[in-house]
Order: structure tokens, then C-alpha cells, then sequence
């Protein structure tokens, strides 16, 4: 049974279920139950009978809320329900996550004896001969040519910071999921018990052997640079920082749609960013690929110009290559008469009347999860397109977008690198899967269920390979 | 259709697929081929038609062979006939590899965005909060408490050798494949790029926090001794290197039976021992822990007694346990009036006369892969009891038969280590699977695919652990 939803679609991710034991011949009926969950603004979405006595009834009550605290009132209102008890209540979050999101399963069948002989001892030992020949085989012959590793130290695992490797494994093997899900690509999630690079490095190299590509993840700047620029050295397989680079594809995406929306061509956007960490700079730099050429980006300190003080190494590179009026000014009074707010930062350090000095038919990517730049809510009127991180409003820059087919092609088309060129052809590709005719203010890129999505991706990147000459599939 | 086999089965684990055109009208009919094989000694198993014109019919036979060689005679005979063409032959065993032999698949669908923010962000982040408080949590809420590692560094591959980390790679996805099948615990290959004891242990404590246990695999002696005793000492995990342990555990169980069946207490057997590597060392130490009392070992340079020059470490501590009576003589001459032969050494190295001088009843384990201390058909009447390490002949050593069970019980009693009486109670547990009245001279093993073995097993392991206070879960 399933009751008609209250809660908007976005708001009732938290869900829980409550087993409760439901009194015969009192008030402890189903409506008095039902009722409670829905004035405590609850949405009750599934019921199960856990067991059934001339006393009582024992419930599993599915109910939505908008998050864990107001399941929390809920449960409240019910205990004080009378002839009702409440028995236990569980996260179904938590519940999707007892004994793991993924698991590792035989691609054939092992039935018989030769089965056996087969796919181990003896008859595997000839397939090892094979790759010991030829260590190219290994790419056809094992499971690297469609295994990536998703990697991190758990350092700056989404807005909870540095949290460990433990503590980050949920988050990967969550990656790992949609990685088969979305682009039918085997991934495994790694968390390393270290946070030394040079550590890191030397584990990633010697696991290297098992995968066909590396996705790191939600490592630290300035140490996720360090790490990839050393791994890109060493090894012949792509090294691919997701919290830069796939960000930077779905923001080129959402870009490239957005000017086309307000009519305007990237090479005249006027951009103002705020977030210089490792997403923000490859934001700011796919931005800068795609045409655009004035842009003015702060960092928790200032803007960053030629010559400000305590400049990255990468912020220097930028001082060079972007704000070339020098301005030294606030965050807030570069707002004034520019086309597009690019944040990659902290929540909640601007008003929607920040953005008024804005020119009209502004573009607001306020991308700070989980809350963004701006309270989307008091966004005014000059701004014709927001995009957010999150998945309660229009227009979610999600990488989920780009990590999929970005794999699957790069694995398929067999590179040993995921070039930046092939970085901008799948955002246009991502881009070009809304048609013109179909572009809105609250629909400039595709959702993440888009089944033609990975496969875009992945074909912008194996012809990006092709043209290159990258394509190592392609020259055998 | 499938015709009846005329190869024993444990013969035909070499098939092959031949793709044939038989002319129409002419000579290269279905029975024409179907004959030649068997001419040619091999036993054709499936066929399928993959195209069909008026003038030809485009045939896939799957043939099974003896070996590769075999494989390639039946196909030159096929060449010989009239109006065949052979366009094309394919090994039954490479294709099973194509793609790699394990997946990584989700537990969960993830259909909606509600699953998608449940399993991943945001809703997901309350579940790696939990986990940075209790880290304990993370046996619960991730893959770990139901993953293994299987890691070699391709030192020493099956019979093969040192070939390496991308040639060891199969034998790990194939084990990986049997924990699932066996034992339906994940488990995931791992083959590191390094032969440097620091740098695999490094690597191996960098990745520990994906796995509740590491299975130690195909590693070279000493090297593997050293790996796992600083592994076990820096991981609250178990680690457990399967060539030395799980081998041990089959034996014994293997033992057990064989003493039975011969009527004489293994605290009587007198037994002579060729091979004191990292599985012949455990070997020999479970046969003592079993009640074993008489051992004479021997290594390449002879036999292992107290004061004998360049001994091991290892077989120091077996010199000063074992040979009581200081034999210093020949292999060959300590056979005499033994009951029990133990071999894990290398191929050919008897005959069946050599085991003529052993007592009645003898038991003969001649474990060396590919090919046997022993051609098991020179055996004479004087033995009894023949176990191998090969599928071709009765009561196989099997590693199969232990690491599945052993690992889901360890799993499962999440205990911190996998120790001595736990193997111990492993090995009478699948010992005890075979009934007295069952017992046979060539049934001394259950089959790998007795469902019953890794549950008992498992159990066999867990309640060692409750009962030496070592159950985690149980504590709770």
C-alpha cells in the first residue's frame, strides 16, 4: 500500500521505518497512526505486518521525513499515541548499508569440476603464461581492463572534512555503485590508512597492477595535485582526480547550456568565482577552455591577483592568467555588472541581494555543499539561471554525470591518460544532450538517470582518443 | 545436443571451440567431423550452427581434449578432411577470461533519487559520521566486514614461479571467484607491484581499512614467514597466507582420515616428509599438532636434523622437534618401514618401487603440482591410501576445501586473528564430514562441491573463537 506523497520529492531522502505494535479493540488503530505521521507533516510511504495476535498487530510503519531530526518529532508524536507502542525505529539509510553497497560476484558459473579446472587450478595457469608473454594481455585476460579504483585518504570526505579512511569508505563504495549502475564499469574503493603522499603514492603504485584507471577522491588540496602529478608520471594508466576534473566537466556542461540559454557567448561572459581549492581551480579552468576570458577569483583571503600575497602555487598561475584589471576589491562589489557567479566554497556567504548588482540574466552556479553560496531560495529575479550541488533544486551539478562515461570510455578506448581535451569534448557532449528547443532556465543539464548519458560520455572520449592517437585499442 | 564423453572426466578439462564450414552436398558432413574427432582421441561436447547457406554451414564444435597438444593434433586431423574449412579455433579456457572472471556489483538498486541519495550523497554522510565515531561501526555499515583481501606479489604462482604481479593476477580473480561460490564471501585480487617485504607489507597496512581479513597468496618462502608475522603484528584483522595454513588444513583433515581408514592412531604413524618450503613447514607442523610423533623431513640438501649445516630458520626449530633419532640418510633409504609419506616438494622424484620398503597400509600424500612426487599409477599394493594434489586422480588436496569456510567463520566471529586451533578444529571438522561406514581407500576428502564444508568449517572457526573468548561479534 502506498499513500499519495506530502513531502516534495527532493525533501524526503530521510527515511525511516517504525515497527509498532498496534493495540486490537483500542484506538491504537492503522488511521489514528497514519493521521499522527501525516500532522506531524511525516509522509508514510509503505507498511508491513511483522506479526498478527487477537491482541495486537505488529507494524512496520515506511514513513518520509524531511530529515533526521524531524523523524525525531515524529517518533515523538506517536509514542504518544494511545494503545500504540513503538517498538523500534531504523534508519533506512543505514539499512541500505549493513554489509556493504557492493559485492563481488563470479562472471560465469562454477558448477562442474572443469568449470573448476577452468577458472583456476590447473588450466588458469596458461592464461598466466599468456600475460607473463605478454603483460598486454592482462587488459583482456583479467579484470583491470573494466576495473577502476576509487581512491581516497579520507581527508575531505563531501563537507565533513577529514574523517579517515574508515569513515570515508561508505562514500566510495557508494561511487563504486554507480559506476556499474550508470556506466557498467567494475570499481572497487580503496581507503588508505595513510595520509603521507609519499605513502599514498607508493600504495597506489603497488596496487596498480589489479586496474585499468584510477579515480582519486576527496583528498586534501594541496596534496591531491602532488599525488596525481606523481601517479601520472609513474604510471601508464589514467589518473583522474574526480573533485577536480569530473566537477570541471559538469560545470563546463552547465556552463556551455547556460550562456546558450541567456543568449549570450561564452568569450563575453564577465565571471566572478569565489573557491580557488582543488574544484574550484578546475572549474575556473574548464571555464577558461570552453572561451572564456574575464574572470576575477577569490580565495578565503581576497581576490587573487598578479602580485597578491600568500598565493598557491596554482592561485600564481592564475593571478597570471585571469583578473587582468588587477582588481583588489571585496567579493561582494565584484558582483557588480557581471554575467555569472562561480562558487566553490562555504555556504551562506552571500544574500540574494548580494547578486541584485548583478547584469540581468545573470547565471548563479552556487555549488557549496550541503549549503550552497546563496539560499537559492532568495535568489532574485536579474538571476535567470541557479545551479546547485544539490539535488533539491533545479539544475545539479552532480558528477555523477561525467565520472561514469568518462571511465567507460577511457578503459574502452584503453588511454593511459584522460587528457584535458577530452575533459572539454565530454562536457559538450553532456551539454548537447539537451536540445536548444528544450533549454530552460531550470533544465541546462541532464539528470543523472539520462540512460544515453555514460554512453555520450564515453563516446566523446574514445573519439577525442581516436583523433589524438591515444586510442591504444585502436592501434593493435 | 551432447554426445556421450569417452575421455574420463577429469581429462577433458582442455576444450576448445572449432569453427568449421562444411560444404553442402559434399563430404563435410556433421558426421564425417563428429568422427574424426573421435578418431582423433577427442569427445566433442556442443554444437551450434553460427550461419547456414545453400552452400556451406558455419559450425561451432566445442571439443574437449587432453591437453593444448592434444588439442592441436584433433585439430590437424580436422584440417585433412575434405570440404572442411577450419576458419577459426578458440581455447574454452581464454575465453572464460575475456573481461576479467569477477564483477563488482550494487546490493541495492539505485532506481530513484531517493535510493541515489541514500546510498550516496547526501544522505550518506550520516552514515560516515557514525563510522568516525565508532570505528568499530565500519564491520556493519561497509564492505569490510565481509571482504577479503587475496594478495600475492606473483613470486611464486601455482607451478609456475616467480612470473609476477599481471601473470598471478587470474589465480587470485579465480580464488576470488571460489569465496564467493564456496563460501559467499566477497573477496577481492589484489597483486602488488613490488617483491620488497617493507614495501608489500607498507602497501598491504595502507589498504587494510577495505577488509575484514587478508588472505596471503603464491608468496615466495622466506618472504611470505616475514610478511605475514609483521602483518599479523600491526593489524587488528587476520592474516592468513593460504599456501601454508589452508594446505595444512586439508592435509590434516586428509590425515585424519587416512589414519582411520588404516586403523593405526596418528600418535603411531611414523611418517617420512620430503619438502620443508613455507606449505610442507605447516604441513608437517599440523600433522605434530595432530599427535603426529615420528617426522623425519627432508629439504633439497638432505635431512633435517639437529646440527645439520644450512638450515633455516624455520627448520631449525623442525630440526629440534622432529627426527628424534638424528637420521642423516638418504630419502630414498627413509621410506623404509614407514607408514606414511608426505611430500610437497617437486615432481618425479620416486617411483612406485621406492614405497615398496613402507609398511602395509601405507599412505602416500605426494602433493607436488603439476606432476606428483610419485606417478600415481606406479603406486604398488603395499599403499593404501594415495591422495594428490590433482583433480585427475581420487582424494585431491584442495586448498578449496578450507579458505572459503575459514574465512566466513572468521568473517562472521570477526575475530582479530585465524589461530592454530582454529585450523586444528577446521581440520577435523571436514575430516568429520565423511562417516566411518563412509570411509574409503579413495574417499578420505569430502569434494570441493560438498555443500556442507565451508558452513562447517565457518562453524568449525567460530566456535573455537567463543570458546577461547576470541568472537568480537560474540563480546557485544
Amino acid at each position: 500500500m502506498k499513500t499519495e506523497k506530502s513531502l516534495d520529492f527532493g525533501e524526503r531522502s530521510y527515511q525511516m521505518i517504525v515497527r509498532a505494535k498496534l493495540s486490537r479493540g483500542g484506538t491504537g488503530s492503522f488511521s489514528n497512526f497514519a493521521s499522527a505521521v501525516s500532522k506531524a507533516g511525516g509522509d508514510h510511504l509503505d507498511i508491513d505486518v511483522v506479526q498478527s495476535t487477537g491482541d495486537y498487530i505488529l507494524r512496520d510503519f515506511t514513513i518520509a521525513a524531511r530529515d533526521p531530526k524531524h523523524g525525531e518529532v515524529i517518533v515523538q508524536e506517536l509514542k504518544k499515541l494511545a494503545d500504540v507502542e513503538i517498538v523500534n525505529v531504523s534508519d533506512v539509510v543505514f539499512l541500505k548499508h549493513l554489509g556493504g553497497k557492493i559485492a563481488i560476484v563470479p562472471t560465469s558459473e562454477v558448477k562442474t569440476r572443469v568449470d573448476l579446472g577452468q577458472v583456476y587450478t590447473p588450466e588458469v595457469a596458461r592464461v598466466c603464461e599468456a600475460i607473463a608473454a605478454d603483460p598486454d594481455k592482462s587488459f583482456n585476460l583479467t579484470i583491470r581492463g573494466k576495473m577502476v579504483a576509487v581512491i581516497s585518504d579520507g581527508s575531505r570526505v563531501l563537507a565533513l572534512g577529514n574523517i579517515g579512511p574508515l569513515a570515508a569508505l561508505p562514500v566510495m563504495e557508494g561511487k563504486a555503485m554507480l559506476f556499474q549502475r550508470f556506466a557498467g564499469v567494475n570499481a572497487f574503493p580503496i581507503c588508505l590508512d595513510t595520509q603521507d603522499t609519499d605513502e599514498i603514492v607508493n600504495a597506489i603504485l603497488a596496487i596498480a597492477p589489479n586496474f585499468g584507471a584510477i579515480n582519486l577522491e576527496d583528498i586534501a588540496s594541496p596534496r591531491c595535485y602532488e599525488v596525481e602529478k606523481r601517479l601520472k608520471e609513474k604510471l601508464s594508466i589514467p589518473v583522474f582526480h574526480d573533485d577536480q576534473h569530473g566537477t570541471a566537466i559538469v560545470v563546463g556542461a552547465a556552463a556551455i547550456n547556460a550562456a546558450k540559454y541567456i543568449k549570450k557567448p561564452l568569450s563575453r561572459l564577465k565571471v566572478t568565482a569565489i573557491g580557488t581549492g582543488a574544484a574550484g581551480m578546475a572549474c575556473i579552468k574548464m571555464l577558461m577552455d570552453l572561451g572564456v576570458k574575464d574572470i576575477i577569483a577569490f580565495n578565503k583571503d581576497g581576490a587573487v591577483y598578479k602580485g597578491a600575497p600568500n598565493l598557491t602555487e596554482t592561485e600564481t598561475w592564475l593571478a597570471d592568467n585571469s583578473n587582468a584589471g588587477i582588481y583588489k576589491g571585496s567579493y561582494k562589489d565584484a558582483l557588480k555588472g557581471r554575467d555569472m557567479f562561480l562558487g566553490l566554497s562555504v555556504g551562506d556567504i552571500l544574500t540574494g541581494d548580494d547578486l541584485k548588482c548583478m547584469n540581468k540574466k545573470a547565471i548563479v552556479f552556487a555549488l557549496a555543499n550541503p549549503r550552497a553560496e546563496v539560499p537559492p531560495e532568495t535568489v532574485p529575479a536579474n538571476v535567470a539561471v541557479l545551479a546547485t550541488g544539490s539535488s533539491r533544486y533545479p539544475n545539479q551539478v552532480n558528477n555523477a554525470l561525467a565520472f561514469p562515461g568518462i571511465f567507460k570510455g577511457a578503459l574502452e578506448a584503453r588511454v593511459n591518460q584522460i587528457t584535458e581535451e577530452m575533459c572539454i569534448e565530454a562536457a559538450r557532449a553532456i551539454a548537447g544532450l539537451i536540445k536548444t528547443r528544450e533549454l530552460a532556465a531550470d533544465y541546462i543539464i541532464p539528470t543523472v538517470f539520462d540512460s544515453r548519458v555514460a554512453t555520450t560520455v564515453a563516446e566523446a572520449v574514445k573519439s577525442t582518443a581516436a583523433k589524438s592517437g591515444l586510442n591504444r585499442r585502436a592501434l593493435k
